[in-house]
C-alpha cells in the first residue's frame, strides 16, 4: 500500500510529520505538500500559473517528499500525475491544527486536498485536531493507522471520503467516536479596516464560530470529547429541493419565453 | 429589492455587465467583483492578507461598483459587511463564460460566490453559459430577471442556492428547462511540463471533460439544448454512507483503544 | 512621435490620465500600465510567471490602453515587444502620487519603469508630485509636454533618463527648477507586528523620511518649492572606490590563493 | 563579528549553505532568506502585504535560520529589525547560481539584498558564480572568508558595497581578480506567447545576454576566467549629465511658465 500525505498547514508543519511517522510503520508513504500555509483556499486549483515543486530532506528519514508552490489540491494533482511514478492507494490530508467542521469544510484546504483525492477515485481522509495551540497529534496519528488498515481491507464504503476531527486530548481521555453529519454554524466574520499610508484595506478575520450543537453533528461529537467521523461526497445537490423546484419549473419557463 | 452582482471572470467581463443591464430594470443593483479573473479558486477566502477595493466607473450608468483584489467569496463578504450600507436581498454570480457543472462546481469561483451568499443567509444564484467563445448572454440575463421575480415573491424553496447553466443559444433556440442533479465526469487534466531556464515547472491544464450524460443531470439537460437548474446546499454529508459507517464504528474504536 | 505612458499607481490612477490628456495634444499616446498598485516593486521583472494583459476603455478617448497583471517594468517590456506594433519614441512614467527621491528611486516602481525604457534605448522620464493627498497634477502634466518637445528636438543629453519631482503646488506658486543630484535620507522604517490567529506577521511601514537637505540635491530643491530634475543612468559603479579597491586587490588575491 | 546571510535563490539553495558553512568557521552567522526563489525582484520591498517568517532547521548545525515569505530586501529589513536581537556587522548575499553583471544588477535580487544592507549602513557583499549548472561554490565561499577578514579589519572603503562574480571554476583554475566597472549588454528578451484556454498570456524569457566585453568591465574579467569585484553605491545620478542639463534648464523653465 502506498499513501500520499498532504496538508494545508505547509510541509514543515509538525502535524504532517507526526502522521508520516506513524503511517511509515504500516505502509509506504509519499509526501507532497504546499511550501507555505494555505488555509482557507478550499478546493481551489491553480490553472493560471505554472507550479514549481522541490524535493526536500524530510524530517522523517526515507520518505520521498516534495513541496509545491501551490494549493493542497495542486499538490494532490501533481502527486498523482508527475511527482510520483507508482500508484497511490490512499490520500491522507493533515493532521491539521484546528478543527474542520460543518460548512467550513467547503473552504478548508485540508478537506480540499482529500476531495481532490476522492475526485480522482482514491480513498481519502482529512484529519484535524480541534485546537490551534498545544495540539495533541498522537491520537489522530494512531486513528490514521487504524483507518488505513480498514481501507486496505476494503472495509470502508466506496464513493465517499472521510472528514475526521478529534478533540484536543490524549487518547486515554477521548470518550468515544461518533459517525456524524456536518453541523451548522452562525458566521460572525469580522473585517478589520486599516490604512497602509496610501490606501484603505480590509482584512477578513474569522470570528469564533457559534455552533448549533445539534445531536448527530460533528461539533456535537467534539463537544462531548468524542472523535467525529463524517462521510462526505462531492455532490452538493439538495435532493429535498428537487421536487418543489420541479413544480415551479413550468411557471419559470412560461415567464422566460412569454414576455 | 437590492441585488449584489459578482462573478469570477473579473469586473470587466461582458457577462457581468449584460446581467447588470437586465437586472437594473427591475431592481437596485450593486456590483462587487474581482479585479482579475479568478477561475478555479472555488469558495476560497483570503484570510492571510488584507484586501483592497476600488470604486470603478461602471459601464452601466448609475450602478455603484467596486472591484476587489481578491476572490469571488472575498467580494461577497466585503459587499455584505463593508462596501455597501444597505441590506442585500439576493446574490447573483455571473454570467460566467463556460459551464459550471457536476463536481466542477466545487472549484468554480462563480459557484463559490453564490455559496458564500448562501452561507450568509441570502438567496443566491450562479449563472453560466456553456461556451468560452461567442457567448450568448441574452437568455441568461432574461432568466435572471425571471428568477429575481420568483425570489422576490418568495416562491423559491429556502435553504438552497441555485446553479443555473444555459446552452450557448439564443433564447428562441433553447428547448426548455430541467431541474437537475449534479452530473459526474471523468477527469483528464493534463500537466504541461516546461523549464523556465532555472527550474522545471508544471502547469495544470483542464482537459475536455468526459461527462456521463445520465438522465436527470445538469450535463444531460445541456446536451438536449435545455437550461439546467440545480438546487444546491452547503452540506457535503453523504447520507447513504452514515449507516454502513456506524456499523464499522465499534471495530474502529476497538482497534484504536486496544493495541 | 509616439509616447508610452505607464505608472506604478495602477492604470486607473488620476495622475496617469491627467498626463495622458496633456500629452495627447502634442503626440500619439499608448498606455500600458499595471492593473493594480505596484509601489515599491522597483525595477523588478516577472520571469517566473506568465503575464496577462487586457485592453481597457480609456477615460481619455482615442488612446489605445492596456493593463497588465504585472510590474511597471513588465508593462514597458510588453509594450515595446507585444502590445504595440509601432516604434515608441519616449517612455513617460507617472504622474506618481508621492515624491521619488534619493535612494528611494531604487525601489520606486515609477522610476523602475523609466529605467526599463532607458535600458531598451528609449528616452525615458519618471514624473512625481510630492504629496499623497490633494495632488496638483497640472504643473507636472505641463512640464511633461515641455520635456517631450525638448526630447523631440533632440535637445536632451543621451545615455541618461530623467527623474522629475514637483512640489505639490499650482504652477504659479512653483519657484523655479533645479538640476539635482539624488539626496540621502536616514531610514526609519517601522515594522508592525501582529497575529492573524494562526501565525505572527510583520508589516513593513515606511517611516517619514529624514532627509539631509544638502544643497544641490532633489530634496533640497523640493524644500524650496522648486522642481527637481535629476539625470539618472543605469550604472551603480562607484567610480571613487575603484582606486582604493585596486590597491587592496593584491592582498585579497594573496589571501585567497595562499592558505 | 556577526554576519547576516541571505540570497534570492531561496533558503534551501546549496550556494547559501556552502557559504554559511565557510563563514561559520570565522564568525557568528544568522540566516534570513526567502522561502521561495525570488530572482529578478531586484530591490523591491513588500509594503502592501504583511510578511510571515518561520524558523527552520538549518542544514548547517547551530546557525539561527529563518525563511521569510517575501523578497531578499524584505529578509534584510526583518533581519535587522525583528528576527535578530544583536547587531549585524556584515550582510552577505549569495552564493547565487548565475552571474549578476552590468545593468542586470538593477533587477538582481542577490544585489538587491546587498543594497538594502548598504542602505542600512552595513557593509554588504553580493556573491555570484557564473553558471546555472554544475556550479563550483568553493572558490566563492573561500573568497567570502577573505573579504570578511578585510571588512573586519576595516580595510575596505566605506560608502560602497561590493558586487562579486566568479567564473565557474575550481579555485586553482581561476586566473586572478579585477576591480571592475559594470558592463553593458544588449537586451534580447523574448516574450513567449501562449493561451491558457481562456486567455492569451505573455511570458518574459531572458535572452542570452550579448555583452560588450569592454576592458575594465565585470563581464571582461569573467571572460578571462578572473574574479570580478565591482564597488557599487546607491546613487544613480549621472554626474556627466548635470552640466548639459543645467544649460538647458532656463529654456525648460521658460517654456513651462510662458505659454
Amino acid at each position: 500500500m502506498r499513501i500520499l500525505v498532504t496538508n494545508d498547514d505547509g510541509i514543515y508543519a509538525r502535524g504532517l510529520w507526526t502522521l508520516v511517522g506513524a503511517l511509515k510503520e504500516v505502509s509506504e508513504v509519499v509526501v507532497v505538500a504546499p511550501d507555505r500555509e494555505q488555509s482557507a483556499v478550499g478546493s481551489s486549483v491553480t490553472l493560471h500559473q505554472p507550479l514549481r515543486a522541490r524535493e526536500i530532506t524530510p524530517p522523517v528519514k526515507g520518505v520521498k517528499s516534495y513541496c509545491v508552490e501551490g494549493t493542497p489540491a495542486d499538490c494532490v494533482i501533481l502527486a498523482l500525475r508527475n511527482l510520483n511514478d507508482s500508484e497511490i492507494d490512499l490520500v491522507l490530508s493533515g493532521i491539521n491544527e484546528g478543527a474542520n467542521l460543518g460548512d467550513d469544510v467547503l473552504i478548508s484546504g485540508t478537506v480540499g486536498a482529500a476531495l481532490q483525492g476522492h475526485l480522482n477515485g482514491i480513498p481519502s481522509v482529512a484529519l484535524s485536531v480541534a485546537s490551534l495551540e498545544d495540539v495533541h497529534f498522537d491520537a489522530a496519528a494512531r486513528l490514521a493507522v487504524v483507518l488505513v488498515r480498514k481501507i486496505g481491507a476494503e472495509a470502508l464504503p466506496k464513493d465517499i471520503f472521510l472528514n475526521v476531527n478529534l478533540p484536543n486530548l490524549p487518547l486515554d481521555q477521548i470518550r468515544g467516536m461518533e459517525i456524524t453529519q456536518l453541523g451548522r454554524r452562525s458566521y460572525s466574520d469580522e473585517i478589520k479596516e486599516g490604512h497602509d499610508g496610501k490606501r484603505k484595506y480590509y482584512w477578513i478575520v474569522r470570528g469564533k464560530p457559534e455552533w448549533q450543537p445539534k445531536e448527530g453533528t460533528d461539533i456535537w461529537a467534539l463537544l462531548k470529547d468524542k472523535i467525529s467521523i463524517t462521510p462526505l461526497h462531492s455532490d452538493l445537490t439538495s435532493q429535498q429541493a428537487l421536487s418543489p423546484l420541479k413544480e415551479l419549473s413550468p411557471t419559470i419557463l412560461h415567464d422566460l419565453f412569454i414576455p
